[in-house]
């Protein structure tokens, strides 16, 4: 895969909490067989070590079916990994240190949720943006919120694709549909389903409606 | 400088707790100009972003003495401002990923408290080994006990430097004196001394007599 053309239409985030390590590593594959088209591994807790030796896991997987990983802010783990590339937040590492670290055929993605935000992690290297939150969440609280028309704005103020994240669902990712995202970002809606491959493909489905 | 002849006599191992940044650059800078001749930036808890921002003040300390600045455990901050080197543990990425990533032109120091930690670290590709808690220390409550006899072991076992770790005073530093260690470890003997220049004089002076 290069690196231009990205799917980014069901983009799962991960999270660990209260799974066994070969739950957490059923879910990714079954997301994937369902339509999952990106993973990024987030890992808030681990020490370095733990972390590694998950995405040592996870990209045996995601490699398996030509999907990309990106790695969550840690930077060390996706080049002793060798992730497809890395999400950085506003609250890591600088987007250009960060590009500079990782060259230039590894993703970059950056969290924005503002427009000046967006035009900066532009300008600074990022592949695309995730902007958020969409809609309410419960799975980061100190998420800023980014409406429908703000998110539009976003869109148009950029020439990277722009990933929508934040308390998506099967029920509420339909209004979606008309802002020009490249692909809906998720946590919950994937790591919490009762069939995370079914609520990929539903996904799958009504982004390509 | 160059890795080769690093002088690892007086090894500065930050602690940031409880001192305002400007309290915790200034007594940097003290142990500097008292003798201190590695220092090495731990934070536990920090965002990266917070992380690469205070490893940048450092940086810019270390380098106008031309002091080498190793990074714990975190590689990504340790490129993003282009320490002189990292510091691992046993918990953190594993050796000879960590050299692969930061080349060999970078200090690589690795913690060990056995024999085969220090025999493989080596083989890994560090440059020197930490090894202790010589003393019980209040600083790390989980290091493993490394005695006087076992210590020299280890210095014994390797051709890389060893330096000792672990509840170092002014008091107990004289009974390492013949243990082969290549330098003295420090925290809280720098960090919590009234006047951290005089502490990492006295260290050295008893390093070197």
């Amino acid at each position: 895969m290069t690196k231009k053309n990205i799917d980014y239409s069901v983009y799962l985030v991960t999270d660990r909490r209260n799974k066994t390590d070969d739950e957490f590593l059923n879910i990714i594959e079954e997301s994937i067989k369902g339509g999952t088209t990106v993973v990024q591994l987030r890992e808030k807790d681990a020490s370095t070590k733990e972390f590694y030796d998950l995405a040592l896991k996870v990209k045996e997987i995601t490699s398996r079916y030509d999907v990309p990983l990106l790695i969550n802010d840690r930077i060390d783990i996706a080049l002793a990994v060798d992730s497809e590339g890395v999400h950085i937040g506003q609250d890591d590492m600088p987007a250009d240190i960060a590009r500079s670290i990782i060259g230039d055929d590894k993703i970059l993605g950056v969290s924005a949720s503002t427009v000046e935000e967006a035009k900066k992690a532009e300008l600074d290297g990022a592949d695309y943006i995730g902007s958020g939150a969409v809609f309410p969440t419960s799975t980061k609280e100190d998420a800023d919120s980014v409406p429908l028309d703000l998110l539009k704005e976003i869109v148009d103020s950029i020439d990277i694709p722009t990933v929508a994240i934040g308390g998506i669902t099967l029920e509420n990712a339909p209004l979606l549909k008309d802002s020009g995202i490249a692909g809906f970002s998720v946590v919950s809606a994937i790591m919490s389903a009762e069939d995370p491959k079914e609520a990929s493909l539903k996904l799958k489905e009504i982004y390509f409606s």
